[in-house]
């Protein structure tokens, strides 16, 4: 006899949601731009169910919240999150949790006639910034991140020691190209007070540290490096508890020159597209607090 | 004092190897086309730690091994990672586990002189086939799917009924377009034994069980719908356990043509890009024995 | 002396506007699905050198246009477009000429319980058909196309005979697989009367006549491959004057298994992304007016 | 009776030749960055109408040659197109032409413990550079050029006095945001010699020009911006004979915020993705020589 069917875990809302503020107390006007991702969760059965719409915040509301809350200024896409899941999680009984996602883009003033013009502006592509929040009842996880940062070393990189079977036939190398899009994430501690706390602050010290960690050492396996990034950033922020990375080995093959008549002394490569080598793991504290819900629908991290 | 910090959850491979295999014993060829991702996990302590490669089995091999294992033939995406899986932990003491996925893209043979060629082939782009199977020790969970299929009813489908706050402005209605696009991945109960299992005939049938299910009743919600296509998922396959959705809601805004003297009855819309709406649930046996990890790294759903 | 700087060849309007038309005069409705570029020509001097919109017909009115005009159907995009150029040409003392694109996906019925919905739809990806109409004063250019139809032959194909130089390492081949994405854009006879005319099933029986040609002979040359279909089409259309195609040479390598103790007689190939071949060529009536203007701003035809 | 069919235009080569160049004569390295596209012009009329390979140069040699020459450095995307040219038009009696073309990518020292570091680096991603080089036999023609630098001004822009017809819904306003991706192309005059010609200064320089054009006055319209950054190039650089472009405009929408009781003083905004306004137009001298057949094949640009 078959088992009974039912409803499990589930959650829907509005995704990204383009919003723009422009603050403009002064002529020197500020930007900030995001792409924000509602999504609740509470006891939504009776949709799923029956049809009944009773439970639904239509996800229009949701997108209608976050223009409303704009208004009042975003400050950074850690601080818009917190402030748009407690409304949620406060407003509507059935609503004891969600998760909230913004991506946002950074832009730098336009340098006109050597300075820095007050209203214009041109988007920095170097990097995406990134934030989740999930909120689970009382339990609240809130991640920051970034992606699509594109680092390469020209030398102190080599992979050699590795196990041979039948299937290997890749060749030992103590010079080549290291190259990776850090798409990287690391989780406050549970449990923070977030008031007062500066969260653009921490993204661009986040963010030097990991550039830095990337230049430091020989790096003898992708895998080392990134430890390494990891590493420094749990020592210099001891709110954070856990980061974790997904980067690619983006290949860079030595063209073999040597028909033409040419050497190539680690000068002229090939930059492969796919396959390409896939590096994912965690960094943390060891007493840190399991929380591994808080990770559930982000790709690529194990 | 700062806390000990550690390695936590990895896993690493090579990423979208594209594998295309032609069967050519007779006239008649058949095309196999994949995009494969093999990764493994175990004990890889001490490459994080101390960049000591003498665990790290090449991303280079793992290509290798998939080109090879290719030779002798396919099958179905399921059964050709099932063979990897059991290569890559049976293969490496240290390697106790890993993720191995697939998409696969479907041809058709060219019609051509009202018959169907023996070997050129139009690529079909209706959807994507998707396939994980995650192995952790003893444990194997396996995930079929599909992705990228747009699906769209041009009536039979409202939206009432739903609760009014602050920021609420949208309208009811009793006859909108429904469109989405489907991904539903759906996971097998764990411990089944897959020899001689047809992956492709449930593949088949389990596609035009969700285009089925979406055109059946009328749609008070896309959740509705939903939760109505995963049930005659399950009720058909007794070998299933579990089916999960991700699932914009991609409006299709009536256009006003009043201002031109023009009425529009359900006639001419907008289709717009973002924001949209997102819905992921569950749908699962009651009995069904909890496989949370097997999500991980799926984006999209919760 | 520093010469006089000038406003040169110009044009604006709204591009991809997406339009939706259900037809529903019966309970079997009809989908047709759209994304629309309006774009106008003429004399628009005074705001490119004065800021002066006098003659700038609004963007945002070119979009509403479209929408009016799908209340009335739309038939077929060349028959839609011919509408919409007829329109702004005709309506605007200034405007002597403009650009008006389409492109068009394809949707069928879904299959449910053996027959064919009444009005839910699965969208087709197989290809993406094409259209392009350009006015320039009294003459008028009608284009029709197709792009991303990716076709495939895995034998009947082969590349030998070709110069070597000092840069030349390819081995030749007889046996190898020919895959690529057909983009093709077929011209109209200029002056043809087009009331009456079928553009759906012209553009039906282009391409069946593409697929048919890819198939039919062995394959010096993806050159040859492409000028056999061409001139299929055009001994068949005598309305068609001009074929031009965009074809990548779309790699398949052939993987060496022979260090893992593996024949591979054309069985197992790597699918590769970049680089590839690209092969554009033009095929045509040795009498068919010269008509260079109307394929100014398409990409990859030369 | 049927005309008879011939071959028309064509072109072949090898695209997008992803190639990286280390120079590491220092222990400060450098990079270069390139996709890199050839395609040869001449008598190719065998391969097409009977298949005879003998005049067609591989794309796998052309490939081979990009690398090849690589080696002896790159130097700029225009220097490194005019090498490849002028090689494969002397190399072959039968190429008389042909359309080289690159994208290059800008990448930055990493900064690490405040310095430069020697050979780690971050790629840039705020615009592309790209380069075309076409040869018609002695002809040769040279463009440099820009795309995907997305550049906003918050206000000091509006668009006002338009006509107005019976599909007009659009408000006037004098105080929006004028946001767009600035993609341009600048063609230096046909027969300066090159030689000791510094392609990067020229290309630095003519951007900086584009982003202060693009602050500098109040904008009645993107056409009137876009002539005024055209005008500033041309004036700074007489050996430009022409610059085009393709500019979208990206609409920012101001939210109605009214339905929640607040106002919106042009501070909070829906950033739109389709459609969008695209304005295209060459500003050029008056004494230019006719170039038309140099921007065939590039998308976007009248």
């Amino acid at each position: 006899m078959s088992s009974k069917i039912i409803l499990g875990s589930n959650q829907f809302g509005k995704a990204e949601v383009r919003v723009v503020k422009i603050t403009r107390d002064t002529e020197r006007h500020q930007i900030e731009d995001l792409n924000v991702t509602s999504q609740l969760r509470g006891d939504f059965a009776a949709a799923h169910l029956e049809g009944d719409n009773g439970h639904v915040v239509p996800t229009d509301t949701q997108k209608n919240t976050v223009y409303a809350f704009a208004r009042e200024g975003i400050g950074s896409p850690e601080a818009f999150l917190l402030r748009l899941g407690e409304h949620f999680t406060s407003s509507f009984d059935w609503v004891d949790g969600g998760r909230w996602e913004a991506e946002s883009y950074s832009w730098s003033r336009i340098q006109a006639h050597s300075a820095e013009h007050n209203h214009s502006f041109v988007r920095n592509g170097q990097e995406v910034r990134t934030a989740v929040l999930v909120r689970d009842g009382a339990t609240e996880h809130l991640i920051s991140g970034l992606k699509d940062l594109t680092v390469l070393k020209s030398t102190e990189s080599g992979f050699t020691g590795y196990p041979k079977d039948k299937y290997t036939t890749l060749q030992e190398t103590t010079d080549r190209i290291l190259a990776t899009d850090v798409s990287a994430r690391w989780r406050f501690k549970t449990g923070t007070d977030f008031s007062g706390y500066d969260f653009n602050k921490n993204y661009d010290d986040v963010k030097s540290l990991l550039l830095e960690g990337f230049t430091e050492k020989y790096s003898h396996a992708l895998q080392q490096t990134l430890f390494d990034m990891g590493t420094k950033v749990l020592e210099a922020h001891p709110e954070i508890d856990e980061i974790k990375f997904s980067m690619p080995n983006k290949h860079h093959f030595l063209v073999d020159l040597s028909p033409f008549g040419l050497d190539n002394p680690n000068e002229v490569f090939f930059a492969a597209d796919r396959p390409y080598g896939l590096i994912e793991a965690t960094v943390l504290r060891e007493d840190a607090a399991s929380a591994e819900n808080a990770w559930t629908g982000i790709a690529g991290f194990c």
